[in-house]
């Protein structure tokens, strides 16, 4: 018999069905046993005797029986099987669960984190993880699919790399092949998907793993994060703005079923954001209702900021293109330069980040004398790319929305841990696994290198 | 003035239109010049006098003017905007290029591979090598709609993991918050996709990047593949088979619009392949047809091998079920016994391998021991995932077919290289950036690790 799933019942009344799935709660009445028996799809009452008596929660079970309509006064409204039970005739266990090492009826987040990582399988099976799983997913599919529509392409960028100069600490890979040398994991795509630009893809995007050994913090999980990296060619900011500003919306009010604070998005300059909240992140909302995501941009960064150990670093990163009215004062005033960079963001967090490039080689060489790169030193981290804009460089630009982060502000959890299936504890420990781990010293010798000090 | 693709200019005769992209040809016939001018859409005639005399191939370019109806004999009946032509009246060059390396009006494959790797940015604007890399994301696209429309999930799992005991070399990362640990790059996602079931999601599938320090071939990158990922609960090894061939079914009749061999899939068992091919991997076509596909499924696997290192290894993994009816046989001749796995074959290549897992803690515990395995070892590789069976694992299965060696199969290509954006070498060289490179000392101390030997 075809496998009937819980939500399905309702439309099987006084049908013999096979459901399938986890004993969710069980309430033994003596002689009439009542079970809430729990698929993917939710879940539904089955009632029985002796048969269901040895069940315990979280059992697999194989149920079979007629569906009923329960009487008028048994009725729960508060589910949508509610109306309905299974008469169960034949029952199996499939597999015995032991007792949880915690309750998966609650939200979870009164539990200590490291032991939700632990079995994060069983802290999965609550309803909060499993929507905030599952609508990920379908937030994941409409990106993609608005973009596609838009004659994007989806491209994958390799994860065995060169170290990026995007400022953040690289996770390293020693090479077996070539002794010695170390490949870096991506702390994002960004050369690669200029260098896509300069191939003649002109419209790329992907859901790309970045890596940064950077430390936790509650809008950044330790390790790797996920963003949804785009890029164009043949547009301005404003262009970049309106596609991004018209995905949010539509994910928003389609997908994640919230309102938009304000459309269209309210653009700040950033002197205006630093003046009005002292910050470049910033909540528009006066209350903070769980229901509304207020976006908005911010524009005019300052190209370059000045800091302490070195005196001139750039803003966001050194091939975001300054706006055209301010080249003049890149021999009179750096700091005065505004940029074509962009910033979203969300209910007080930055969920994406982008700018227009520089596609220019003469500029782009007086921005790295600026920023005091000598020769060799633009060469080896940049050299490939610069070669690349000898060939016919498209002027592009781009954004990448953060997923984990945005999720997290979308659905006012506490954390981007409660967005991840699997996400690492703070101190970098993975989830379940016992990672990161030793290994055997002939795995070390193999690559050429030894753990301690010489 | 909008943008106007080249393509869309067939619909805008009469119109000034503005053309972005890059020099494809220039035939200069003295007063008169004609420019192909090339963008993702394709390419447009354009026709004018001096402004175009300047331009080079690959030069990135900005064009207005009148579109205008070819005179019939010099219509060209091989593109699709052959019966139209600009007229240009405005030329503006937004980049220059130098002289390419080498053609790319041809496939590519008279080209030494490490000079087409080292400007990939330039051998990917080849019409073939846009049409690879362009398919891909349509035919990775239609699988994920695919799934989804059947209630699958798209999750990501980690990518700083566990070794895995998948039996190839693992990629290991030294952690810097726990130093002289490793996490090791998962060499599939096979264990989290199973801790996934055991959470209940019961459909799972995610476009995974898998890492295996194993030398290349032409089948097989050095150091990354992607595979299309897939797990399900409470299915028989018949319905994952089904549901696999529908979907490749579709990808290739309406996606990449070629035939399929035979339908259904022949299904082969794993010693009836033997005896006919002496493989168990083999092409059905008896000529090389490159517009049909050829698939088949090979089951009925031993559950053992015997192997010279060790006695006995599993031919999958040691997850892998056995047949129900062969079960008896572990006690008596253990290389009768055949397994439920099962192994999806294209055209001469194994695109897919996986099986049903057996979730059964005594049986799994029998296969460990006639494996050799003692309960300490058993309890550092897998013990995460026999604790998760104790706590309701439904039955489950899946299979993880190869994207990029299925496309390499799907359009003949000579090696998945050419169906990866920016593949490694086979001496894992990454494409266009220089790594693996050396790194400063300071980053080896911050790690704990140190290069050569004490």
């Amino acid at each position: 018999m075809e496998r009937t799933l819980a939500i399905d019942t309702v439309k099987k009344v006084g049908q013999e069905v096979r459901l399938l799935g986890w004993v969710h709660t069980k309430r033994d009445h003596g002689k009439i046993v009542f079970v809430d028996l729990r698929d993917r799809s939710g879940i539904v009452q089955v009632v029985g005797g002796q048969d269901l008596v040895g069940l315990r929660p979280e059992d697999v079970v194989e149920l079979t029986g007629n569906v009923i309509k329960r009487p008028d006064n048994l009725i729960n409204p508060k589910i949508p099987t509610g109306e309905v039970e299974l008469k169960a005739s034949r029952v199996q266990v499939l597999s015995k669960s032991s007792d949880l090492p915690f309750p998966i009826e609650t939200d979870g987040l009164e539990i200590e984190e490291a032991l939700r990582l632990k079995y994060r399988y069983l802290d999965l099976r609550r309803e909060r993880m499993q929507r905030n799983i599952r609508v990920r997913s379908k937030v994941v599919r409409r990106m993609r699919e608005f973009l596609m529509e838009r004659d994007f392409v989806e491209i994958e960028t390799p994860i065995l790399s060169k170290a990026t100069p995007e400022g953040a600490r690289d996770f390293l890979v020693p090479s077996r092949l070539q002794k010695g040398k170390f490949y870096a994991l991506p702390q994002s795509p960004q050369q690669y998907k200029q260098l896509l630009m300069v191939a003649g893809m002109e419209r790329y995007f992907q859901i790309a793993r970045c890596f940064r050994d950077e430390d936790a913090r509650a809008d950044r999980a330790y390790g790797e994060f996920t963003q949804l990296d785009m890029e164009m060619s043949f547009v301005t900011q404003d262009e970049i703005l309106s596609l991004v500003e018209e995905l949010f919306l539509e994910i928003t009010e389609s997908v994640l079923n919230k309102k938009v604070f304000k459309k269209p998005f309210p653009r700040f300059t950033y002197g205006r954001a630093l003046e009005q909240f002292g910050d470049d992140k910033f909540d528009l909302r006066e209350e903070k209702d769980p229901d509304v995501l207020a976006f908005a941009w911010v524009v005019d960064f300052p190209l370059f900021e000045q800091t302490s150990g070195r005196n001139v670093a750039p803003m966001h990163h050194p091939f975001t293109a300054p706006r055209e009215e301010d080249i003049s004062l890149l021999d009179t005033d750096i700091f005065q330069v505004r940029s074509l960079q962009h910033d979203l963001i969300c209910n007080g967090f930055e969920v994406g980040g982008g700018s227009v490039r520089i596609t220019d080689p003469e500029l782009q060489a007086k921005i790295f004398e600026i920023l005091g790169h000598t020769r060799a030193e633009v060469e080896r981290k940049f050299g490939h790319l610069l070669r690349a804009f000898q060939y016919g460089v498209p002027p592009h630009g781009g954004i990448a929305p953060g997923i984990d982060r945005f999720l997290m502000a979308a659905f006012g959890e506490p954390s981007v841990r409660e967005v991840m299936a699997f996400p690492t504890s703070t101190s970098g420990q993975t989830a379940v696994m016992d990672a990161p781990s030793e290994v055997e010293e002939d795995q070390l010798k193999v690559l050429g290198i030894q753990v301690g000090k010489k």
